[in-house]
Parts: structure tokens; C-alpha cells; sequence
């Protein structure tokens, strides 16, 4: 059985064996420039542990592993295009370094890439693991135009806002340990199982982001607090806050929000008095932990020996108890 | 037996009957718009017609005709981007029509139906169809990059001008066939044969389309000709007479194409008088008629009854002589 960090060192010398071809340079550039910049690689070591809960060896499971994780990066380059996002993990973002261009066409060969390394898994698995990757990809795809969709909109409610993080970030999280688990051998119920519980870790996991932005320490995060609420961006503490006022507090919070000339400090300062009235830290807090309580509920039901889901459970806990 | 008329017909009801999720709309209705938009599907009734060729019934390639079809109509949503085309089909692109993030994320989403539809075909021949299909993915995005990068290049090589071509238009029309035939049974040399014959009449395809930019008839092409010599676009017969023509000539059609003050029509007959004293035309056609002999001799190698190739001919006859 492998623990996290030889995991995460397997993923890393996978990644790092991974062959580019060379020309065109700049079709192929981008992608290595991608999939070397870092990253927390949480995707693929959960595909590595869903088949490790079933095999000794994970072998069986990695080329999934890095169908995953160059899947995951095909996704931010096409998001930071859309986002306009200018930086990816400290450094400019495919888009900025080369052009729009470049990064449409590098993340669409790497959605392909990501399917030839998915057929390299044992040839019996492939339609079934071909099938959950679809259902994946497809599902991160709709919670991205949710995402994008929301941001004209000022009804969001908070299953919507549920539903779209279920969409762009659990799905693919609870997709990596279910498609481990089939390289793995697994039963149809096993992998459901780990479906799940990756589905509430990852809403755990996002949740968590949330309230991070508006309740973390920057000193720890490395960034400012309060960048969701600049952004009006509808995550699920202004969702939940505009759930719980009546007619009068929703105008004043959306107000404040689309106040373009309030200094930023006392924007976020204003937004957050108002999350702390309505206790939103503490409702947050507590919708995050159902979440975990519901997946460390579905791992009961697996009928699993205890000490082989210790690096799950490591994993899993390291995330919630994460202040960045 | 089908006609290409009845193939036609086939992929019509196909596409008329592809199931579209409602939600959200803002994904999927691009895709419903680009799909029923028309097109010549060439590809889709060259995936029936390869396994037509080796079975009676077709149902086993519909999938695969659908898949070629989605992944060829993504391939446009994401070069009209690229190349900033605003018309397709008569019709505004999809990402003028809506905007470029919606052309990027429904592209996204329909690149990965084309392999959801792809894994409806027969389990047990999923790993070859999905080996076959990514190959052909990548040739089309290498292409794609390939031709970008040209744009601003003024050295490109007839042999570079033939491989991106091969990459950008043949592959895909090899592949449909390769697939096709797949479905079909056909064996590893068969189906060989017949994508040989595509990436030939492919290329063939291509420089038809070069040689009527310039010698087409506009009443007849429903569009004014020389557009690739406006846009200065490396073309078949521009990088052929590149290669033909010394120092001093190739200053001159260079400096032809930049010139941003010439009155269009008279550059376009300056740069057509070149073409004619080098006699690119008779030159274009006979490359044309090589690729249809090359073609058209992998059909004699292939052990089919001379009968049931008559549609693939036919089809293959209708592209040597179009006039649009």
C-alpha cells in the first residue's frame, strides 16, 4: 500500500516521463510549460489511490492518472482565457505568455492527449473507463458555462450555486478515484461508493475555498482576502447571505456589491459585517462538515479493511483542515 | 448496398435524431446551431461508406459518422475564432453569434460528445476506434497550428504547404474512411488502403480548393475569387511559385502581397499574371490528377468486388470535377 507522498512522487515521475513530441513547438510548448508548472496534483494521486484500495500495485492506474491531470490543465488553459485570468500558480497563464490562440488550440490537443492516455489503460477497461471520463469532462464543461452564466445574474440561489460547484469541481475529483477504482477491479458498487465520497470532498473542498477568501489569513494564503467579493462573484456565502435576508438587505448587499467606487478595503469590510451578522463563517463551517460527514459515511459502507483507507482518509483530512 | 445519395440521407436522420441536453442552454444550443447549420457531410457518409464496403448494413458505423461529423463542426467552432471568421455556411459563426467563450466551451463540449458517441460503437472494437480517432485529433490540431504559424511566414516550402494540408484537411478524410472501415471488419490492410485513399483525395480536395480561389468562376463558386491572394494566405499555388521563380521574382510577388494600397482587383490580376506565366495552372492540375491516381490505385490493390467501390468512386469523381 502506498502512502500519499509516494503517490504524489509517482505522479510527479510519470508526469516528468510524459513525451512531447517536438514539433509543432507551438502546439506542444504549451503544454509541457503547463504540466510542469506545479500544482497540487490531488486528481491524479486520487486516481492512483482508488486502484491502490484494490491492488497492490497502481500500475494498472497510471495512465488514467495523467489522462486526469492533463485533462484537469486542458480546463484551466481554456479557463483562463475565459476568466481573463492573467497568472496560473505564480506564473502568466498559457494565454498571456503566447496568445488566445495558442492556448485554445494546445488545450484542445491536450483533451485529446488526455484520451490517448486513457486508452493505454488494459484494453477490457477502456470502454467503461472511456464512459466515465465522458460523463466527467462533460459534466466539468456544463459547471463552467453555470459558472460563466451566473455572473450576470443576481438570483443565484444556493442549490444552483451547489449544483454548478457539483458540476465543475467535485465531479472531476469524485471521477479520479472512480476511474482508479475501475483500473483497480473494483465492483460497480465500490466505485459508486468512491464516486460519492469524492463528490462531498470536493464540495467540502470548494466550500472551503469560499470561505477562505472572505475568513482566511492572507499572510498564510499568499494572497489578499475579499477577492470573491471585489469580483461579485456569487460563491456560496454571498449566495447563502442573499438566501437568508428579506427584500431590503438583499438590495443593500447588492448595492455594496456593485459599488464601483467604495475603496476595496471598506467594500470587504462592509460585505464581511454583514456575513458576520447572519453567522455565515459558522453556517459554512457546518455545511462543510456534513459534507465530509457524508463522505466518510459512504466509506463505512465500503466494505474496505480500515488501515487500506488511511492515505484516503489523510488526504481527505488534510483538505479540510487546510487554511489555503 | 447504399448510394452516396442514401449514405446521405442516413447521417441526415442521424443528426436530426442526436439527443441535446436542454440544460445549460447556453452549451448546448451552439452545438444544435452548428449541426443543423448544412455542410456537405463528406466525412460522416465516408465513415458509412467504408463499412458499407465490408457489410451489408451500416448501423455499426453510425457512432463513428456522427462522432466524425461533431468532431469536424467542433474543428470549426474553434478556427473561426482563430482565424476571425464571422460567416459560416451563410451564417454567423457561432462565436459571433454568440461570443468567444461560448465558441470555446461548446467546441470543448462537443470534442468530447464526438468520443461519447464514439464509444456507442460495437465494445470490443472501442480501443481501435479510439486509437484510430486520436491519432486523426492530434493530425487536425498539428495542422491547425501548422497553418497559424505560416501566416507569418514568407519561406514556407511547397513539401511544409503539402504536410500541413495532409495534417489539417486529409487526415480527416483518410480517418472517416479508416473508421468506417473498422466498423465494417475490414482487416488491418484494408483499412490501410482506404484511409491511403482518403489522405489522397484529401490533398486532392485541398488544392482544388486552392486552384479556384484563382480559377474558379465567382458566378459559379458564389464567391468572388482571389480571397487567399488578399489575404496573402500561403496557398498551393502561391508556395509553388515561390519555389519556381528566382531572387528577383519572388521580391516581386512578395511585394505584390504586401502592398496595402493596390486597388484589390488589380493586385489580384498582377499576381494571376505570375501564376499564368509560370503556368501554375496546368502545374496545380496535374498534382491534383497524381493525388487521384495515387488514390484511385489503392482502390485497384484493395480486394473489393470493382462494383461495390462505385459509390466511393463516385463520390471521390464528384470532388476531382467540381467547380465550387
Amino acid at each position: 500500500m502506498y502512502s500519499v507522498r509516494e503517490l504524489l512522487e509517482i505522479t510527479e515521475s510519470e508526469l516528468a516521463s510524459l513525451a512531447y513530441p517536438v514539433s509543432p513547438d507551438g502546439l506542444y510548448a504549451p503544454m509541457r510549460y503547463a504540466l510542469e508548472g506545479g500544482g497540487k496534483r490531488i486528481r491524479p494521486v486520487l486516481v492512483l489511490m482508488g486502484c491502490n484500495l484494490f491492488r497492490e500495485s497502481v500500475t494498472a492506474a497510471r495512465p488514467a492518472a495523467l489522462a486526469v491531470e492533463v485533462f484537469h490543465n486542458f480546463t484551466l488553459l481554456h479557463d483562463d482565457i475565459m476568466d481573463h485570468s492573467d497568472t496560473r500558480r505564480g506564473k502568466p497563464s498559457v494565454y498571456k505568455k503566447w496568445n488566445e490562440n495558442t492556448a485554445i488550440l494546445s488545450g484542445d490537443m491536450m483533451l485529446i492527449y488526455a484520451y490517448r492516455l486513457l486508452n493505454r489503460c488494459e484494453e477490457s477497461l477502456v470502454p467503461r473507463l472511456l464512459d466515465a471520463f465522458n460523463e466527467i469532462a462533460l459534466g466539468v464543461c456544463e459547471g463552467q458555462q453555470y459558472d460563466m452564466d451566473f455572473e450576470t445574474r443576481e438570483d443565484v440561489s444556493v442549490d444552483e450555486y451547489l449544483e454548478m460547484i457539483r458540476l465543475k469541481t467535485a465531479v472531476l475529483l469524485g471521477g479520479a478515484l472512480q476511474l482508479g477504482a475501475i483500473c483497480g477491479g473494483a465492483s460497480a458498487e465500490q466505485t459508486e461508493l468512491l464516486y460519492r465520497f469524492g463528490l462531498n470532498i470536493g464540495l467540502a473542498f470548494q466550500l472551503q475555498d469560499d470561505l477562505l477568501d472572505t475568513y482566511g489569513d492572507p499572510a498564510i494564503l499568499g494572497k489578499p482576502v475579499g477577492e470573491d467579493i471585489l469580483a461579485g462573484k456569487k460563491n456560496f456565502l454571498l449566495s447563502k447571505a442573499l438566501s437568508m435576508t428579506d427584500e431590503n438587505g438583499r438590495i443593500e448587499l447588492l448595492s455594496l456589491l456593485r459599488n464601483q467606487e467604495m475603496p476595496a478595503a471598506d467594500k470587504i469590510a462592509a460585505v464581511k459585517a454583514i456575513y458576520d451578522r447572519l453567522d455565515l463563517k459558522t453556517i459554512t463551517e457546518q455545511q462543510i462538515a456534513a459534507y465530509f460527514g457524508n463522505a466518510f459515511h459512504t466509506l463505512e459502507v465500503l466494505d474496505i479493511d480500515s488501515e487500506r483507507l488511511k492515505p484516503l482518509r489523510e488526504l481527505a483530512s488534510g483538505l479540510l483542515n487546510r487554511q489555503k
